[in-house]
């Protein structure tokens, strides 16, 4: 198993596209992925009580439709607190891709991310979708286009893939996301597409991702906010040629550790590139009696406004760490806790047994100055153990959120 | 009843002081109250699984004296994650002030914020309670003094009053608080002392103590962050001279009526001086089925991140307040909801039914331009209605606790 260069047109069969279409003031606002044959689709979609119409959309037809077969998503307007217009416009991009690509209806996933309450600009978004059809293409750069046509704030492109074998066939994994602010994801993040040639049923591979987020997506938080549009859709077209995964065997297992290796690496990159963000912040807690506990520790501690405020001031005021901890909810030995955080720069104790070591300030902020920066905690009250990814709290996070229109 | 000028003295019967120890580099770190009778304590505390030592303390003397007559308050350090030492050190503090003033250990109250994580210079506290206690005046200015000397990031000092009569004698109810980061109260905010010359039972004042604060301190929110040192304590020494409180009967609820003024009046004073807030944020959410659901939908506005910037920005993206609504945990139709915003420039309906209205920008920005900004949400499910109170998010939180070591 290992990485490689690309993204969504990493494996065989899918075709990409990015352009500029005019929803947004410059930058590229819309893209699509295809399949060149039926693929199975699954979904994971924002917990928040408000969903976006292209969610909605995208929840029925994960529900009911057999194939899926491209994912067209746009930037700049959300189509979230839009009504019976936002849901009409919403199957009318789905259904103008579907004809210009001589498909069903549903066999169109959409997504659409930027300014919620506004309706989105159908007539520009309709007129621009055969420029969009006319620019698919397999190569990485189509990929990588439709992957910088996603963006909002972030500030750049996320992609990742993998090559795996299963049953003497090379499989690819791809995807594409983009994050940045409300970023705070209840089943998925913001907006993340997965392609992959891998022959699956439906069901496994619904299970599998909804398996997966749990420890990759759902574990990042750039402000809490959870968003009213998080979609994370998978496409699993089969011409890799393997025989088709129906159980949970050991093709199943190498496929979830495949996903689990992409997923990681784009929520990485998502918490890394938060509005805002200097420093991707990593959380581990161990010793914990159940994941479960262990992943709302460390995602208390990530979440923190506080804890992101002196990553980036590199300042070692470690009972912040232990303050999140202590209102997360979960009950826990205080008098028990090691602190220790970790950078390229090293290692350093700072906390034993909940009371503090004697440690070097000095070397603390030295640590603190690397692009990532890790905190382990040892609770020491059982075996489990869970990461969570965040980011620091900056000026330019309120700048961003206090001036950005669309 | 009526608000008058002043704070923890205003009651017959308290003395107070606050100095300059040399905890703090410059500004004054010891406080104390001080009841020239033997008076009911009652008290809430954190929900923080790690407790400061004075925390402990204090829940502690709530459940087992029968009468407390002091609080003895320092800042600069929280006394949190300290250990044996913290506790050793916090006993010492409470003997001294009993010691001077010829009372039990078990009649004073104790309370610490600053830094976490770092012991208290004891000897610095030992030695100044002495001086503290000789400073103890019944006068105004005494009250005010302890108010300045428990401030941290606070930029004002905290303070309120009523009167109220009670069985033909005037009562009066006094109170101070500090509250500034750290502030997501669970149980009280950081620290507030009201004092009270009622005479109710010791039970009847915990309850309409604990009941009080899910309405008051309970729904402000400065950063999510619950304190390991929140403690709000009462007292109440009967020189009032009304027959003593001990049921529920008019005069209980006139008293809770007080309570009540002052609380919500130290709560929004909590928020708007909120670590480098510039408005006081107010959300109330009306037509809920329950008062718990619009308890949690309100909290949930006035806590997220992109509410808080977009407020600090003046900026009408109303749909961060229906985003922050619908991932609160509390299910309701979007399709249903109206938001109006409102401040002494003026009122504008931004969204009807979960739709954008067709309002003016430029209106929405001047609204926001006033110190004081409300946001009136309805969800038109019923007939419960709560309101919560928090600030905007600025670059000088961010400078603050990216700064901020002591």
């Amino acid at each position: 198993m290992k990485i490689i260069d690309g993204g969504v047109t990493a494996p065989k069969g899918y075709k990409a596209a990015g352009i500029y279409a005019g929803i947004k003031k410059k930058r590229k606002d819309m893209a699509l992925v295809y399949s060149v044959v039926p693929a199975s689709g699954a979904g994971v979609f924002t917990t928040n009580v408000v969903k976006a119409a292209p969610v909605k959309w995208d929840i029925k037809l994960t529900k009911e439709s057999k194939n899926i077969q491209a994912v067209i998503i746009n930037s700049g307007v959300a189509n979230a607190c839009t009504g019976e217009e936002g849901w009409k416009n919403n199957y009318l991009m789905a259904k103008t891709v579907a004809e210009n690509l001589n498909l069903s209806t549903e066999a169109v996933y959409t997504a659409s991310t930027g300014v919620i309450g506004k309706q989105l600009p159908i007539d520009i978004i309709v007129n621009n979708i055969p420029k969009l059809v006319g620019e698919l293409k397999e190569t990485k750069e189509a990929g990588t286009l439709a992957a910088e046509a996603i963006m909002t704030t972030d500030t750049y492109s996320k992609e990742c893939a993998v090559t795996f074998s299963i049953g003497g066939k090379e499989v690819t994994l791809g995807g594409m996301a983009k994050g940045s602010g409300m970023i705070h994801p209840n089943m998925a993040t913001m907006i993340a597409v997965l392609t992959t040639d891998l022959s699956i049923s439906k069901e496994l591979l619904q299970e599998a991702l909804s398996e997966d987020v749990k420890h990759t997506f759902n574990m990042i938080s750039v402000d809490r906010d959870t968003s009213t549009n998080d979609t994370l859709v998978i496409l699993a077209n089969g011409m890799a040629g393997n025989p088709e995964i129906k159980e949970k065997n050991e093709d199943y297992y190498t496929f979830c550790k495949a996903l689990n290796m992409v997923t990681t690496k784009l929520s990485k990159m998502l918490a890394a590139d938060g509005e805002g963000a200097t420093k991707l912040l990593e959380v581990t807690v161990n010793g914990a009696k159940t994941w479960e506990d262990a992943a709302t520790l460390s995602k208390s501690v990530i979440s923190s406004n506080l804890v992101k405020s002196m990553i980036f001031g590199k300042d070692a005021n470690w009972g912040r760490v232990l303050c999140a901890l202590g209102y997360s909810g979960v009950d826990f030995d205080p008098e028990k806790v090691d602190l220790v955080i970790e950078s390229t720069y090293g290692s350093l104790m700072l906390a034993k047994d909940g009371l503090a070591v004697d440690y070097s300030e000095e070397k603390a902020t030295d640590i603190f100055a690397a692009d990532e920066v890790k905190v382990l905690v040892d609770i020491k009250q059982g075996s489990a153990a869970a990461t969570a990814w965040g980011c620091d709290l900056t000026y330019d996070y309120v700048k961003i959120n206090a001036d950005y229109r669309s």
